[in-house]
């Protein structure tokens, strides 16, 4: 802390220091973990590594060891030994593999095969990206996102006559939402649906080139029918993006009339789904084919919905799409389990360069490669905790037993944090793992290259990362409105004068945060260990950059639009380091839900281990944050770096049973130097120099 | 800076203060830039882009550009619609298109065809990764490992038998050096070449599996010989590593009797080398063809050499790696220049959500947008002046201009921190312009995704960057070492106590660097922007780290190997960031200098602003650490990012005109979203909308 805010007083009248602590809403902090006493047993016994792997396979686990097994198949494994054509086609094969096993129809109503297992249906096609992730955006393209629009935006007469095909993949199908010129901007889409009243028509057409669809799964040669997202005109008038279904295909794979496209081709990944573009001239569907859940147009053009807002049923419609955003960030997850797992059992194995008494040095004992590989162990178990939580709530809502306005935006907005955290924090994964086993991490046996390559895009679809982000960051922003509406001015800029660490801060809901940063201050001797230290911490990060971006935006509204623009755009980076903040925040609680869940001692000792590994790697990124809001002294912020590296050392000997409790087996790994064959050569090599 | 900080003395005697500034050694500091006073002049005129274009394109600039018309052949270009076997034989035949025009060449005496110009040859070769990385690597395992160490490791002799052969393409060899179980640590390679006096041969050995040579290109299919290293032992006793010429393959490419081998088969990238094993049974090679240049064993069994140190002789042998670590500097920093051009120029059309007074924000409009592209510009700038630097030292060292001991070391030392810096920015740039530009980015035809994954192997082999950081490391520990030579033990101890921001600094020679904290906190007023205050500040984080890890590391050599291999691995993660630091100081200084060449007053002022957002961008990295030693007050970290914010927004107008500087064109681009074709999907998209 510099010595000029080292001073600052604590800037909430005394009236308020005493309420309680108050929160916005549950997505902004939930329920708070329940707290165990610090050690004091005394150390006893081997952590059960078999207790973890069971509390990570978490709620669905019966579905998803289903699906593992089913995984082991090796005709649904990715190879890299085909052509663009064959690759494609062996994951069109694939499909029906995948429904023989009855797994795709958990999420549908029973009359169509199912259970309405929304949850359990996730956590079951998040480990279809063990075998291919190919296959399993192939999967998610037909049953996801096609035969799912079908369902949610559907109405029953269109469950009856299009479901069930697409369902069985009679007819396979296209999510033709996304365009050249917009992709997370959906709402701008170019596309038009015009009624006729005349013939009873939707009259679906691309007005220009950058309105076709683009990178759409299915359309460059499987896809026979499309949902089409297009803005909706009757009579006249525009209402907004609504969604039809458009057969595009004949039976021979030949384009319908008024029907063109282009195959998107070669793609950095993902190459055995067919991506292509799709472009409409006057083509007419009944108006029947509409799917009119919420929004209808009657044969003579009367715009009709449940829903009188335009934006609220916008964001409706889009709703079913954090399914995907859910599945991805589990799949994500998956495969960052299996990449750690096949780089830590090398690490344990590998030696090079000769350490004390000559012997080679085994990688994972080098501080450096704990580093490299340990915290990333330790950010896995809090995504897939994460993950575990978001299904719940995903399957509360999406199953009906919870199914609120409320509910559905916390999802989204817990759904879009998650995502965007675990499908970065994938990708980050695989390129430590590829560069810490060299250049064995090179060879396509070795599984990271495809791991890098398919996983690439799951940054930017089904929302991009950055725009996902700033929608939790306006989400936190609402909140915080709130919390100071009917303030009058004068109070207001009472309190906006103080300052906590040089920063303005603006509300007077922020009661609990003042007592909290308080308590960091005169806890200062605490340890960085102490869950509360943690908790206080990771949430002051938050709650203290909410409330300077409410400060500096809360004019926003009064502004002229270019300069409310402007001004937003300034705070945009701020906002989205503040989101992921936040997602971190929502991360380490569950993380710390899961550790108490924990019955076993030994074990859960362990986890705490890794959690605090999770907390201090947090800190640490975030230091100068700290250091500059006076949250944290030089002196602790040291101690930081110092706890952390012994944190990593003490889970050194442990390294290998947590990546084991990710559960995957070889037939998952499907990586030689995770076989044991690195151990075998370093065995013979060592007793051929000894015996010389 | 913290309060218990704030009031620290300055940690040197008073004597010492009015000493003259010491450097340690040329590679640690290098000579510093001239400085221009700050703008007092008018601004006037736009920026030159063409000026720029030529500082970047630097010594080599006719080879430069000639190399770059050169690659506009499509012949040469990398194609996505291969198969592994026809990727590889196309690689192998346009070898023959590179040989004829001359410049593999280059390098070698003119008796070969050359003209001994080391420095243009890379500066050439660098540029070929444009067409294809692919053809770079064959191109370098052929003339740039497998020639060339015939012409550095061998004697007139060798010369006279295998070089011409290598170099004009009749023989395709291999480097074999890499083992299985040995890829960094060359020095623990197992393959044995035993002298046997009775034939005048030597019998090259592979005694176990994990002594396979691996990853070796040209070794599955093309190689009709290799330059194996292998442990050489005469009469009983072993002479370390040296490296014979071994012909493994008849002329219908057939392994030879005793050599055996294995395809390394599909890789993450670079499929167009053909990388393998080979291993050897008893293989007798004629004496002579043992590249003898610095070590030699004469017909009765005596080995000589002219180097009496082992060590010194391994790393004189191992010298000629450093060629290929310059190289890979230079094409990852070439390739990032590609990404960039690409991902500005879409950015700068790219229009997607609608901004102030409803038109679409272009995407570079986005202060987030600049934040992801131009900081890593502006590090592309600063990689490309330094890399001409290094380009100079290696053309200085290997052209015989100033062949030291010194000068090598000083070149490894630079070459291995540019080479780890370079390649780590490429990898990043990558990620981030993919990202940036969302779907279109993750299409084949945009390049992103082949650029990702056959660059991603230059961060490990040719020395995995972790490893040749620690050797930047250790030699930044050396010469520190050397500055407190022969102190006494009290003096030494007095000094040691004495404590900068709580870091205790062990060290006489630190006079200068004392000064220049004391400046620092005296000129806190000065802004970021000022040159020595950025060299200041940059500089301190490399000497403070040093002093510190001197201070840790120093009684080392004192101590049991156990501990002391335990202390230094306990010190590895903060060395490796040392060296990084150490990296980006001297990127800091070529850049600069890069600055003061330029005549032209608004060009030279805009690159200052380039080389500002470098430097902030460096500083923004490492806030921490800063913020920790009380270098930077909280006040002036918070206006690190603010100053840094407003630079980017002044170089947003400039953007597409700096990496315009970069100087490809579309026929090394190749990426459609770079083309143009995006602004004239906008203009329709457009035009139709404010038609309706």
């Amino acid at each position: 802390m510099s010595t000029e805010q080292s001073t600052a007083e604590p800037m909430v009248a005394e009236t308020e220091q005493r309420k309680p602590l108050r929160r916005p809403s549950r997505s902004a902090t939930v329920q708070e973990p329940r707290r165990t006493a610090p050690a004091l047993e005394t150390e006893e016994g081997q952590p059960d590594f078999a207790v973890l792997e069971d509390a990570l396979l978490g709620r669905w686990k019966d579905l998803r060891l289903d699906a593992r097994r089913r995984m082991l198949d090796p005709e649904l494994h990715y190879r890299d030994d085909l052509t663009l054509a064959e690759r494609r086609a062996r994951v069109t094969s694939q499909l029906q593999a995948l429904l023989a096993s009855g797994a795709p129809r958990l999420p549908y109503p029973p009359e169509y095969g199912g259970s309405n297992d929304a949850g359990g249906n996730l956590a079951a096609f998040e480990e279809v990206v063990t075998a291919d992730p190919s296959l399993q955006i192939k999967a998610g393209v037909q049953w996801g996102l096609f035969a799912a629009a079908i369902l949610h935006l559907g109405t029953a007469t269109q469950h009856e006559r299009f479901l069930a095909d697409a369902i069985e993949l009679r007819t396979l199908g296209a999510f033709a939402m996304t365009e050249t010129g917009h992709g997370s901007d959906v709402a701008s889409i170019a596309t038009t649906a015009t009624y006729d009243p005349e013939t009873q028509e939707f009259v679906i057409h691309t007005p220009f080139r950058a309105a076709w669809k683009d990178y759409i799964g299915n359309a460059a040669i499987d896809g026979r029918a499309a949902v089409v997202f297009a803005q909706l005109e009757t009579l006249g008038e525009r209402h907004g993006v609504h969604a039809f279904y458009v057969p595009i295909r004949d039976d021979e794979g030949r384009f319908l009339p008024g029907i063109g496209g282009e195959d998107d081709g070669a793609k950095a990944g993902l190459n055995g789904v067919d991506n292509g573009r799709l472009h409409f001239t006057a083509v007419r569907v009944p108006r029947t084919n509409l799917l009119n859940r919420y929004g209808d147009v009657a044969p003579d053009g009367t715009y009709s919905s449940p829903i009188a807002s335009p934006g609220r049923r916008f964001f409706t419609m889009l709703g079913t799409l954090v399914q995907g955003r859910v599945s991805l960030a589990g799949a994500a997850i998956a495969s960052a389990k299996v990449a750690l797992q096949i780089a830590v059992r090398y690490a344990d194995e590998r030696r090079q360069f000769a350490g004390a008494g000559g012997e080679e040095t085994v990688l994972l004992d080098y501080p450096r490669h704990q580093r490299r590989l340990l915290p990333r162990v330790a950010t896995t178990y809090a995504a897939a905790f994460t993950q575990d939580e978001l299904l719940a709530d995903f399957h509360s809502v999406f199953s009906g037993e919870h199914d609120t306005d409320e509910a559905r935006q916390d999802l989204e907005t817990f759904a879009a944090a998650v995502k965007a955290e675990a499908t970065w924090h994938a990708l980050d994964t695989f390129q430590e793992c590829r560069e810490a086993c060299g250049g064995a991490g090179f060879l396509a046996e070795n599984r990271f290259g495809q791991l890098k390559s398919d996983l690439d895009i799951y940054a930017t679809f089904e929302g991009d990362n950055t725009v996902l982000l700033q929608l939790v960051g306006k989400r936190l922003l609402g909140d915080f409105g709130k919390r100071f509406k009917g303030l009058s001015a004068a109070r207001m800029a009472g309190i906006m004068a103080r300052q906590v660490g040089g920063t303005v801060v603006a509300a007077a809901g922020l009661t609990a945060f003042a007592q909290r940063v308080a308590d960091l201050r005169a806890g200062a001797s605490h340890s960085l260990r102490d869950a509360d230290v943690q908790e206080a911490l990771l949430t002051s990060r938050v709650e203290l950059a909410v409330a300077d971006l409410g400060g500096r935006l809360r004019n926003v509204s009064r502004l002229a639009p270019e300069e409310s623009a402007e001004l937003f755009a300034r705070n945009q980076h701020e906002l989205i380091e503040t989101a992921r903040a936040y997602a971190r925040l929502r991360q380490w609680q569950a993380f710390t839900r899961g550790v108490e869940r924990i019955e076993d001692v030994p074990t859960r000792r362990l986890l705490e281990q890794v959690r605090d590994v999770f907390a201090l790697d947090l800190l640490e990124k975030d230091l100068a944050w700290y250091l500059m809001r006076g949250l944290l002294s030089a002196q602790r912020a040291r101690s930081v770096t110092e706890t952390l590296d012994q944190l990593l050392a003490g889970l050194r000997p442990h390294a290998v049973g947590l990546v084991g409790a990710f559960g995957y087996q070889q037939g998952h790994l499907r990586a030689p130097i995770a076989s044991g064959a690195e151990r075998r050569r370093q065995d013979e090599a060592r007793a051929a120099r000894h015996a010389r």
